[in-house]
């Protein structure tokens, strides 16, 4: 399987994604992975250009990443924090001290006038990654959240407020006049695309939602297969089974196949839903079953090495249909 | 002696200064005493609006200073200047975890437009200091040394470069255009002032550089007393007697005593010094001779006393005269 040189392209958020990110890394050639990651999580706080999505994918990647929290820094302290809040500073987003020197450099390099893609690449690879992580655009993009208390910028929805409000809606302000990255355009010797079990509302959407990015995946004719962020019901980790009730979709894996109908050609579903299998199919979409949960690296590797058998399987049938 | 309510005025640069502004806040009630600050260090520095001697003096009163380095806060942990290191970050400029709060929230507040003698106030209240610190001004100036290696910002001289290239001269840019603290110029109801033992070119000359401020303390009427920075020859802290020299003046007291020449009517004298006590009464200043050295918080309080009875005896010779 290593012997493939051509790209895998991964659609990722955070936690979930970045979990399947690595399992791939530790499969693929560095050349041939390309984790394009969503940035409308992004945020400036206390004065800080703070991208989450990106920070947790090359944590993980760089085996840096906190198993506990699913966010920041493993080994972690939380002096600065500490020290904030005595001065009277916002203290509801947590950051480390180690995380707090990403932010820092970052928010440095980028009033210097860099862009996040060449922060991001190079921060990544002084922390040993190898692979490429893209943020989908480097044009600020901000997910909107209107919910039964108003409109509310994501972070503040998802962090601060804990995700309570309901949603009624999503928007991605700025998308419309984004550039994707390269990456995310460009179909060529590609082996597949693979929608990391990330929040499809919050997550993969808005990396969609940059102009370009949903034409080229419905116009290439490699396999696009996504692994299901749902399993029994529950979103592993985030708000995804809560938004889907919310926006009114079928609160499983097949709420979420149908969401990306027209966009993906293969789903993997877990073992735990297989019943939902046949609902799947009937929307045109094949389906991988297996075990989806990622509590251990070799289970990373386990789904990610599953995944891309199903990329290569249905490239074959793919070419013969 | 605390009975008098009428203001201190105490010019400071960092660590001398500051122990003596302890000093003095352990005598006087909180609205007897402002603590006019030199605020020519300041930098921007990984994005962030670093201001080293009104940190110094605000950690020093709040008694969180670090004794060992004479700047940053004590029991510091290193760990986001050590990820930042990881990350390729600059790391010349040491900046702990906590301290690290105090430069994101000061920069953040700053940005949003509020001023840094408001900032400043807020902080240093969050800390527990009821005196007043005050920034020489809220415009940005700038300390230049020009060396034997050409123009250097303050903290490149100062930090980077150890003191090591030798200064022909100090400039301050952006002196002449800033408005100075009110607290400087507002001699009413005064005391007396105090020159802090602080280094008399790139502490407490930037704050005399400030249009007004060297007008309004050659008016006054009240006694102005500077304490030496200088024992023995050399300074306890820093580079006032490697600056003393290099700049042509005699490297002891008598140096510094003859460059406020004008500007003092007494000077505090270490009592290994008391040699030099007549060559500085030759310039037309009262000497007091004592031991000047801050070792301990008894120290301070000592030095700081003497001081308060230096300057009321002044007090009463300048009404005789």
């Amino acid at each position: 399987m290593s012997q493939d040189n051509r790209r895998v392209l991964a659609l990722a958020g955070g936690v979930g994604g970045a979990k399947l990110a690595l399992g791939l890394s530790t499969l693929l050639p560095a050349e041939a992975l390309t984790v394009a990651v969503n940035t409308a999580d992004d945020f400036e706080h206390l004065g800080l250009s703070i991208s989450p999505d990106l920070d947790t994918v090359m944590y993980t990647l760089a085996g840096l990443a906190n198993p506990e929290t699913g966010w920041g820094r493993r080994d972690e302290s939380w002096n600065a924090m500490e020290a904030l809040g005595q001065l009277g500073g916002e203290t509801w987003f947590r950051l480390g001290d180690k995380d707090l020197a990403t932010h820092v450099e970052r928010t440095r390099r980028l009033r210097a006038g860099e862009t996040l893609s060449t922060v991001t690449r190079d921060l990544a690879k002084r922390l040993g990654i190898t692979c490429a992580i893209v943020p989908m655009t480097d044009n600020p993009v901000r997910t909107v959240v209107t919910t039964d208390q108003g409109d509310l910028a994501f972070q503040d929805w998802f962090v601060r407020l804990r995700c309570e409000p309901a949603v009624q809606r999503v928007r991605f302000a700025g998308a419309d006049k984004a550039r994707a990255a390269p990456a995310l355009l460009d179909m060529a010797n590609l082996r597949g695309v693979i929608f990391c079990p990330s929040n499809p509302f919050v997550s993969v959407a808005p990396i969609l939602a940059i102009p370009g990015v949903r034409t080229a995946l419905q116009g290439t004719k490699r396999p696009r297969v996504a692994v299901t962020p749902i399993v029994g019901g529950q979103a592993i980790k985030g708000p995804a089974a809560k938004m889907l009730a919310e926006l009114g979709h079928d609160v499983s894996a097949l709420g979420v196949a149908r969401y990306y109908k027209g966009l993906i050609d293969g789903f993997v579903l877990d073992q735990t839903d297989s019943g939902l299998k046949g609902g799947i199919e009937d929307f045109g979409i094949k389906v991988h079953v297996t075990d989806t949960m990622m509590r251990t690296d070799e289970d990373k590797r386990r789904l990610a090495a599953a995944t891309l058998e199903f990329v290569d399987a249905l490239a074959r049938s793919l070419q013969h249909s």
